[in-house]
C-alpha cells in the first residue's frame, strides 16, 4: 500500500456525485431532526400528546438515516480512498450524524415528558423558558446545518459562541425552578419534568456546537474542539477572512 | 482511483504496528477515563474536594488523547486506505474515542458537583445510590474496554444488556429522591446535585453501551445500534458462538 499524495483535484465525476449525495443525505437528516426538536417543544407547550407520539415514532427514521449515511461513508472510504479535504468531509459527516442522532434522541425525551405532563397535568412554571431556549437551540441546529451546507466557518463560529448564552440561560432557569420547588413542594414531580426538558434542550445546544466545530474543522482544517472561544475565533478569522470552499481548503497533511 | 478488493491479509508489518499503536492508545485513554469516573465518585462520597479538583484538571489530558487518536486514525485512513476489518477497526476506534471523551466530561461534571457539595454541605440522601450505580457503570466501562482489547463480542453484549439494569436502578433512585425532596424542601438544592450526579452516571452507562456496540460491529461486522437486546443477542450468537478475531471477521462489503 502506498501513501497518498494528498491531491484531491482530479477526482472522477462519479466520486463527486457520491460526495454530494452523502452530504445532501446529512442535510436531509438534519432537516428532519430540526423538525423533531420543533415538534417536541410544541407538543410540550401545547400539551399535544398526539404530536408528541408522532415525534417518538419518527425517531426510528432518524436512526435509519444515521445507519445509511454511515454505510455510505464507509463505502466511500473503502472504495475511493479519499485524501485531504475529501477525507475531512467524510470524517465530518460521519461525526455529525452522531450528534444529529443524539439531538433526535433528546427530542424524543422531550416528547416523552410532554406525554407525561399531559397525563399528570401542567407544570406550574417553566414553559416560557422552554419556549425561549427551545427556539434558540432550534436556530442553533439550523445554523449549524446551514454552515455545513455552505462551508461557512464564520456562521459555525457564531453557533459555538451562542452555546455560551444558552448555558447561562439554562442555569438561570434551573435556579428559578429549584426555588419554585421549595415554595411549592407538591409541584416537584412536574417541575422536575420541565427541568429534564431544559436539560435536553441544553444538550441539543451542545450537539449543535459540536457540529459547528466539525464545520470549522472541515473548512479550516483545524481541530477546534476544547479550545476556548477566543482561540477558536482566532483560528476562524486568522487563517483567512473569506469562507474557504471545501475544495480550496488547505490539505491537512 | 480504484476500488479496494477487500483483502486485508497481506499488510505490511509497519501497518500492523500502526493499527496496534492506535488501538493501544485507545485502551490507555480508556484506562484513564475509567480512573476519572472512579475518582469523581470517590471525591463525591468522601467529600474530597482536592481529588475532585484533580479530576477536573486531568480532563485536559483526556481531550488531548482524543485529539491525538483522531489524528492517528486520519493518518492511517489517508495513507493506508484500509479495507474491510481494518477499516472497521479504525471506524470503531474513532467513534469510541468520542464516547470515552464524553465519559470524561461526565466525570468532570460529577467532580464539579462534589466540590459544590463540599461547600454547601452534604446532601441528606442518595450517596448509597451514587456508590452503587457508580461501581456498576465503572465496571461497564472496564468491560467495554476489555471487550475491545480482546475482540470479545459476548462480553460486549453483556455490557449492553447491563445498561438496562442501570436504567431501571437510575429511575428508581430518581423517584425516591423526588419523594424525599417533597418531604424536606430545604434540601432540594443539594438533592438536585445528587440527581445530576446520578444522571451523569446513567449517561456513562449509555456511553459504555455505545462502545460495546462498536465492539460487536468490529467483531461481527453488523451494526447493532438501535436493535433490541434480543436481536442484538441473536446477531452475536447467531453468526458464530466463538469470539471471532478481528482479522478473521467477515468482510463487510
Amino acid at each position: 500500500m502506498i501513501s497518498k499524495d494528498g491531491l484531491t483535484h482530479h477526482i472522477s465525476a462519479q466520486f463527486n456525485a457520491e460526495l454530494e449525495d452523502v452530504r445532501s443525505h446529512l442535510l436531509a437528516m438534519g432537516g428532519l431532526v430540526e423538525k423533531q426538536v420543533n415538534d417536541a417543544v410544541t407538543a410540550l407547550i401545547e400539551a399535544d400528546s398526539g404530536l408528541a407520539q408522532q415525534v417518538r415514532e419518527i425517531d426510528d427514521q432518524i436512526n435509519q438515516m444515521e445507519r445509511n449515511i454511515d454505510e455510505e461513508c464507509l463505502r466511500i472510504l473503502a472504495r475511493r480512498q479519499p485524501a485531504a479535504s475529501d477525507l475531512r468531509l467524510i470524517i465530518s459527516i460521519s461525526k455529525s450524524v452522531i450528534d444529529l442522532e443524539r439531538i433526535g434522541d433528546e427530542a424524543t425525551k422531550i416528547a416523552r415528558r410532554a406525554i407525561q405532563l399531559c397525563e399528570e397535568g401542567e407544570a406550574p412554571r417553566g414553559y416560557v423558558e422552554v419556549r425561549h431556549i427551545g427556539d434558540q437551540v432550534r436556530n442553533m441546529v439550523r445554523d449549524a446545518l446551514d454552515a455545513f451546507a455552505r462551508f461557512d466557518a464564520d456562521l459555525a463560529l457564531s453557533v459555538a459562541q451562542y452555546d455560551k448564552i444558552i448555558d447561562r440561560e439554562y442555569k438561570t432557569a434551573l435556579r428559578e425552578l429549584a426555588t419554585y420547588m421549595m415554595e411549592d413542594p407538591r409541584s416537584i414531580s412536574r417541575v422536575l419534568s420541565i427541568i429534564w426538558v431544559l436539560r435536553s434542550l441544553e444538550r441539543i445546544g451542545d450537539h449543535a456546537r459540536n457540529i459547528s466545530e466539525l464545520v470549522i474543522y472541515l473548512v479550516r482544517g483545524t481541530d477546534v474542539r476544547h479550545m476556548g472561544l477566543k482561540r477558536m475565533r482566532e483560528e476562524v478569522e486568522g487563517i483567512g477572512a473569506d469562507n474557504a470552499n471545501v475544495v480550496q481548503s488547505p490539505d491537512d497533511k
